[in-house]
């Protein structure tokens, strides 16, 4: 049998203004552990801010989202614009800020977001493929805000805001602890709190490797 | 019981520039699985260089190592200044190649390296206090310039160039797998060569896993 590859979506690399680092090498690891592929993929755009992760403080600085996200995949990455539904049998979005500011922009405008035109695009190929998409952590805005038509339902754990404004883009939103998934059958779209809830990386992980395994499985 | 804590020192955030990320999340991981507690530091200096991970080539800008280590420490994280040997039970170290241009110079200078006086200073005194110390990847060549007239026995994995370095500051060398640790009772380290030898995370993780089960153990 062939290896299932899996397309994992970066925004850049730090919690704070770009993929949540943990949980993309946590994606990666399980990807890896249950015989995929991964094939990782960044815009190749500058990223909204560059944070200074140790104050919080703006860096004042022009960072961009594919060459940080490189960090990550030890420099083996592709511009987005190169994944086609045909590239990968599943997409999983890691979550951190920069997927609410470089890959949407969700933490600014909230329910009024628009997303990255290259990531809108994979999210709407791979749906309409019938291929499985992952969503961690806050990741899940971009999926209530590309598949709110049909209705997706979705996890960011069991924050009321932030489901609320997920609920105003047509996703359902369903309340679910760390260690557990939200699967969407009918849209293939699997969602996981991670960092939302998670306390440490162990938590994270708990529900990380079994978003990746269904997402596997369903590919 | 009181949680064991074990100091991780960063050098940045990326396997061509600062700590490799991978080999610092997978630290982290199973510092937490092990039910120890994790301690960030890094030197509050600037880094030797900045490398596009997507070309290698330099950016030619200046980042800050604390600053930059603060991504995969998630903001949680103090200047390597702060740290005495009554703060932890036990250090690690992993690789990447800021291990050997921010934490000592030894990939421009091979064993003529020199190494940062605050690394150098927290090698020594918790060496001076026998708690143990692990080196991962390359970050063994830190151990066998500070520890080279103990005779400090380490394993770089199987390179026959990077282990005669070793040697020739004092280190003795040992080939190992990268499934494999090197343990050194007398000296209390310990050491694994994960991308020195991995070919994917998992790899990684399988050498990675059993130094820091093994840290905890003897801390």
């Amino acid at each position: 049998m062939m290896s299932k590859k899996i397309a994992i979506i970066l925004a850049g690399s730090g919690v704070k203004d770009g993929s949540e680092i943990h949980e993309s090498v946590l994606t990666l690891l399980h990807v890896i552990k249950n015989g995929a592929t991964p094939l990782f993929f960044a815009p190749n755009s500058p990223q909204a801010t560059v944070t200074n992760h140790l104050t919080g403080d703006s860096l004042g600085e022009t960072r961009n989202i594919l060459v940080e996200s490189a960090r990550i995949a030890r420099g083996d990455i592709r511009d987005l614009k190169e994944l086609k539904s045909s590239t990968a049998d599943a997409l999983i979005f890691p979550g951190g800020f920069g997927a609410a500011l470089n890959l949407c922009n969700f933490a600014q405008k909230g329910a009024d977001c628009s997303v990255h035109p290259e990531v809108e695009r994979v999210v709407q190929e791979f749906h309409s493929a019938q291929k499985p998409i992952g969503f961690i952590c806050i990741a899940p805005a971009i999926g209530a805000k590309v598949l709110g038509s049909q209705n997706v339902k979705l996890t960011i754990g069991t924050d009321a805001g932030t489901a609320s404004a997920l609920q105003k883009m047509g996703g359902v939103h369903e309340n679910r602890p760390v260690d557990e998934i939200c699967v969407d059958e009918k849209n293939r779209v699997v969602s996981t709190a991670a960092y939302m809830l998670a306390r440490n990386i162990a938590e994270a992980e708990s529900g990380i490797s079994k978003l990746v395994e269904k997402i596997i499985q369903m590919a």
